[in-house]
């Protein structure tokens, strides 16, 4: 048993197939409940009745969207009293514009994660894993892009890291070996 | 047209040829104004007496320095109230001591920028670069040395991401495709 | 003469060979005085009656071990004013759960250092001394798992640097030329 109440941020980018990897450990170890950052800023963005629907999100102002982004990481923050938490998010979120950070400072200041753990796969499987995937629309990304994205995940976890003290760990969904991937995360979840 | 003012930090080491980029793009666009970030402290610096040449700058004491970056910054971001900025600084500086920061916590604070874009080439090209370079004197640095540069300024990068929120992009400027690189910074100067 | 107090925090993950470094070079500059960032915290945590032992201080709520760290620091900020400072701490520690910020943002807030200095070798290279220690025993680590705790701390470091503006530096202690990385070592501390 816990003494302490886990905030843990689970990312991973698209294709490492962190939602299976989650669902099973979470299956196993039944004392965390998930929680997804980008449900919780839609929900409290429709009742405020700043938007009617989720790809209205990114139309609002920047103003709003830190406004929103503090306010669901204090609600996820206030859950953790009753259960530990999974937050399903995103280390980066690559746009036209360039990677976007998914947990920036005034998120993690609300939220105080105490463990951060990125699902990952080799680019290669990444790409695959992509390309088999017909029910979601995906963008055509090359490998060296992939790449590039896994690192800088990499980078920006340290600086989320160092603002919030949690620690940072990489697990690997390799291709046909999901119970180890599920077998680590569950070990991680279990650490005080 | 951009709802909101934008505050581009656009920074990459000696020899990748970023004013030239830089430069092109802003005359395609019209709508950002360029302000050198080091610039701004010497005028601060000078309009206090601190200071008579550029090269005093660095004997301040390091109280004086972080109070002139301040400053410098809240400037910049006034600027912003009348048209998009461009800030010409650099993601850290090479010093006998170790890697600078350029854009420490406490200018971030101030700047507030909402996308930082890295100009960046191959190690091998900004080292020919210096080489062929008469107009300004550099020391000779290695390839291994400049390659470390490019990566650590990407680690800087994402933690500068992470405080800010600003999104973080890299713009090759391959040699001989200089229209390239330009239409890549203009695409991302053009997003919202 | 240095005009201004130098608080340097000085890392290596085990068998960089960072003890022998770093009093070799305090041995020829006289004005430095080493401090143990653990061993402060140690002290601390006793003199309030709340461990015995060393290894009591991981059993510490997460709560407690903030207060004894920026305590710690604050401690270590204060030595300052009589003397250059060494911390000898670590960027971060290979934990079951994952990397731990070895100075997360409270301390560093309270620490203020001005420089950051990693020791460094080949993963080779510590991979072979850590066999051949036979003083203190240390789990058996890859040559993979060590080369990312290598590349992780430079990407902390990084973030170190934002927040606090301390330069970051690189110290590499190869194999039979100790005498090159106390000289580096020793024009790094001597730099303004």
């Amino acid at each position: 048993m816990q003494e302490y109440r886990d905030i843990v941020v689970i990312a991973g980018i698209p294709g490492v197939g962190k939602t299976t990897v989650v669902e099973e450990a979470v299956k196993k170890l039944k004392t965390y409940k998930i929680v997804n950052f980008g449900d919780v800023m839609f929900e409290i963005a429709k009742s405020e009745g700043l938007v009617k629907h989720r790809d209205d999100m990114r139309k609002l102002s920047p103003e709003t969207q830190k406004k929103i982004q503090r306010h669901a990481a204090k609600k996820i923050a206030g859950m953790a009293a009753d259960s530990n938490i999974i937050v399903d998010t995103h280390i980066s979120i690559k746009t036209p514009k360039g990677y976007l950070p998914g947990l920036p400072l005034w998120v993690l200041e609300e939220l105080e994660p105490t463990k951060i753990v990125i699902i990952d796969a080799t680019a290669e499987e990444i790409f695959l894993r992509r390309k088999r995937d017909n029910t979601r629309r995906r963008d055509d990304e090359s490998l060296e892009s992939i790449k590039f994205h896994q690192r800088y995940n990499i980078y920006l976890a340290a600086s989320y890291s160092m603002v919030s003290g949690a620690t940072v760990s990489i697990v690997y969904n390799k291709e046909g070996k999901i119970l180890e991937a599920v077998k680590e995360l569950t070990s991680i979840l279990e650490q005080d």
